[in-house]
């Protein structure tokens, strides 16, 4: 059963900047000319996430908001204390709640994604960085 | 390596409805013949998850209550605002951060579930829909 | 394609202890062989969690504020109420939001781990429990 890896290389700015990154992964789905099995997209950072968005200005807004309301930027979180010069502490209890891996079933060559579903990668950090994405198929 | 797929519709009704799922779950692997690998739950929709509980009425009383408090219903969501007769911005809100994918080992034909742990979807939404929910196996 | 299971036993304190288990996941790895494909690590209980997180003590510090925040304990969750004896209903939802499995790629030997990624468990609950991990690798 092959297993194959495509890596992205996304400039994002931060600020719970939100990209879709569907396209690639369909992509590489068909690149890969694998017909069933999984597709992993794993974001090899600590202060980003990937999940699933019905991708619309109005939910991007929201996304946005409720990030600002759950966990709030903050400098007396202990990772700006104890670190001098950070300042995203609140950028990494994002990452690790949101998660960083997501794994999508495919099968007759096709993801499983409902038809609102799109695959986004969010930056929670302040300031602009490259974000590495790791997609991986594996399948028959 | 086969990789089998097993699709699930659920009649649902919205307001944090949860379904258990287990048994489902559990037939499909048996189904499947597979001895070792991996089963993914994936459900189809933005606005409902698939996640583990310990499936006891006072916890699904609590799960209830906890996304009435951490992402509360209200016509302010930039996605009711948006577009026009929506009301299901907390739905989506909710959905994405609890996650529509759920991977779980097995080995010797049997999942690596916990003695209390049980697979549930959860809806969301704001009115009933009838869910759609992807049960892939890969093992050999 | 084979599939290979390790599995841990921790001795752990609740109250949102943080376990690094990034050395036994890679040492599961190469014992396993394999070079290209997916790790699954699969926590069985319902209040404890895996994730990734950039670990340095301001984080685990602030990764316990989060938690006491976002979801109190509480003596009126219904878990609690319902339950004699009980008082662990916040350790259930908070396991059940972070949630219990992460699946990290691997390719060349080597786990997809960024620089600053470690993989941890994190125990919710309100005694000390020995906590029993599944590494189950697959692949080529």
């Amino acid at each position: 059963m092959p297993v194959v890896s495509h890596h992205l290389s996304l400039n994002m700015r931060g600020d719970t900047q939100i990209e879709n990154v569907t396209a690639q992964v369909q992509d590489a789905l068909i690149a890969s000319g694998l017909k069933a099995g999984l597709v992993t997209i794993f974001v090899q950072h600590t202060t980003a996430s990937v999940f699933i968005l019905e991708d619309e200005p109005g939910l991007r807004l929201d996304t946005k908001r409720l990030w600002d309301r759950l966990i709030p930027a903050d400098p007396h979180w202990e990772h700006n204390l104890r670190n001098q010069g950070e300042n995203n502490g609140h950028s990494h209890l994002r990452g690790q709640l949101q998660g960083c891996s997501l794994t999508i079933p495919f099968s007759d060559g096709t993801l499983a994604l409902g038809t609102w579903q799109a695959v986004v990668i969010v930056d929670f950090d302040t300031r602009a960085r490259t974000r590495h994405v790791v997609i991986q198929i594996m399948g028959e």
